[in-house]
């Protein structure tokens, strides 16, 4: 400790009197030294440095009660643009965001994450540049990229970790990868944490304690408690699919084990079923088409995987108790037999203390959760106290 | 925020400062100047405040390298006391600390917590004052009640939600009522939160992820997520022993539902299902006898209830990914059988990258954690940065 005081770069104080402005209100000088409890000079040399680093900007002049009227400053979220990226299975989806996440321009296209890093990785160096000449934004304006893998992932170091879908990927230096090209940190997580930030930021940013769970191909969740996203001790927190379901002991998944959530309720698992049934599903996507066209078998078997799924929320609303439940992904687009079966047996099965004030509900952002969330991840990084005072 | 930020109290700075020194390493003004990036001037006057408040001392001279050695000032624990008391189900203990939690007194009875909060709060009131004055320390040096009680408790504001086994508390102001005897912030929280704790901060202090489970008459769980206590949005999270098992749904709960984990596996459901054999099995402990005495049958059942909570553990694993399971409660003092059952499921049912690195082990702290948790849960308080700054 003695050792890491003595090394530490100085901190000028003003990296955490900018977390005060992130809220994009003005505030005069007077208003920051009664906050921080620091002198009005020190308040004063904070904000040039700020200023020249262009993160805040004169935001007019504050109403007066006699003499000159003090000015006002505010974070200025346009002084950098981040690329976000959410890679899915089959889908990749790149934006360019300011500082508050606002999508300036945005680009997507069919891409197998099976393709391997090469190519993948390729895709978004080429796309990455594109929107930053589309917004006539240059490389020097990148504070940070955000990408978020459907796999595991060690959030310290970015690594993929033995990711099913993905084997080509295991352990590979994605950050250092991309920083070949974008000379800019690199946030790696995996996509349904990613998705579940967006959701937060975008839609729920005064609930604490949040479940986001994406049913498509696969079924996985990610965690806010406390107003955080906790990942657990090597990120694998919120592998719901993976959960045993009772009374489903004889379904092979392709994990290993037997009788998992995912083996019995993925849209992969269903779109299984119906074909079996003789009905023209193979995936997920099939699945909604079916349920949308009136299929009556098609609405029982999604309702039967919400109840099935809503047996392992259950477990889930117990112990975390979260204020708010969000289902996303692509089975939750077949209308609302997916969430009645959730609600069915998560309402029935948990004590009344945690389900009093529950909401259980779709997603809100839809298709942007992904990129959303794996903005406001480099964001964070790229506007936390000892980044900027790295910066400025 | 503008009106927030105009009536708030204006900070020193002395209480965000005196974090530094939680770790009670001495540290000289230069060291701190270093780490807060503020003047020696006003490091001075900060340390300063925190002297006459007697939250810190000297402590001796650094070595020099030349000239006056420079003086050094560390965290003084002795400085005020906390009482941090544990209310289990037929049992009350009841600790006085310091600001270190180290026990300065320390007493306990067998009470039953359906008395009701009259006589369980009057004996607390009584001997706190015994044990303040055993230390010979007086009220005024008293600077914080933790309690925790078994049942759910709303964190925010002290007050027991619909208790199970103690009805006569539902939403009983336990905050007012012991303030009314001791001048100090009282909190109040769940016993397995604080036994979680309590657990994480004397022996498991660097794991970031842990999950503390009681098997006792009942069955719950804390959580620790990166670093901290997680107690959901009411305050309910943890709630293991109401997650239904796959199985066991036939087994009635004094919940209302059917199948979960507590009428099963717990102390209670184990004693009966050894009554029902014929044996002489009424509560935890006597299992635990007929355990220690050799019986297999008794040894036979606790193993199996050991697997029963590894299915619901492998769930949260899943979920929550820990790298340290903690089994504490009688029952995991009738040697390995419980923990061993538990083990067996938890390896076989989790996903490998979630495993690799998990430690499932018994409590190490026994029946301390409770009151070592009370006694955190009460210091963390006291010597928050807002706290300080209102003290001084």
């Amino acid at each position: 400790m003695e050792e890491l005081l003595k090394f530490a770069p100085r901190p000028t104080g003003a990296g955490e009197m900018f977390q005060l402005l992130r809220d994009g209100q003005p505030r005069t000088r007077a208003d920051l030294a009664t906050a921080t409890g620091q002198a009005r000079s020190t308040i004063a040399a904070r904000i040039d440095l700020l200023m020249s680093a262009g993160l805040i900007a004169p935001a007019g002049e504050a109403t007066s009660t006699g003499g000159r009227p003090p000015a006002t400053f505010a974070f200025n979220p346009r002084a950098k643009v981040v690329l976000a990226v959410d890679l899915g299975a089959t889908h990749a989806r790149i934006a360019l965001t300011d500082l508050a996440s606002q999508v300036l321009a945005e680009t997507d296209a069919p891409l197998s994450i099976a393709e391997g890093p090469d190519t993948v990785l390729g895709w978004v160096v080429e796309n990455g540049d594109k929107l930053l000449a589309a917004a006539e934004r240059d490389e020097g304006e990148l504070a940070g990229v955000g990408v978020g893998l459907p796999g595991p992932v060690e959030h310290s170091t970015g690594h993929p970790i033995m990711p099913p879908i993905m084997p080509a990927w295991d352990d590979v230096d994605v950050p250092g990868i991309l920083r070949r090209h974008f000379d800019a940190p690199v946030l790696v997580d995996n996509d349904v944490n990613i998705m579940a930030l967006g959701e937060h930021r975008a839609a729920w940013r005064t609930i604490d304690n949040l479940l986001f769970v994406k049913v498509a191909t696969g079924i996985g969740s990610g965690i806010i408690a406390d107003g955080a996203l906790r990942r657990g001790a090597q990120g694998a927190a919120g592998d719901l699919g993976h959960v045993a379901v009772a009374g489903a002991e004889g379904a092979p998944c392709r994990c290993g084990n037997v009788g998992c959530l995912e083996a019995i309720a993925s849209g992969q698992a269903v779109a299984e079923r119906l074909a079996a049934e003789g009905l023209d599903a193979h995936r997920s996507a099939d699945v909604v088409r079916l349920v949308r066209s009136g299929d009556l078998a098609a609405s029982a078997a999604v309702r039967q995987a919400g109840r099935d799924i809503g047996t392992v929320l259950a477990a889930c609303v117990s112990m975390l108790n979260p204020s708010v439940i969000v289902i996303g992904g692509i089975l939750a687009e077949a209308g609302e037999h997916l969430i009645a079966g959730i609600r069915e047996v998560v309402y029935r099965r948990s004590l009344p203390l945690a389900t009093q004030h529950l909401r259980i509900v779709t997603s809100q952002t839809r298709g942007e959760a992904g990129v959303l969330g794996a903005s406001a991840m480099a964001v964070d990084h790229v506007l936390s106290p000892a980044s900027i005072d790295a910066l400025i």
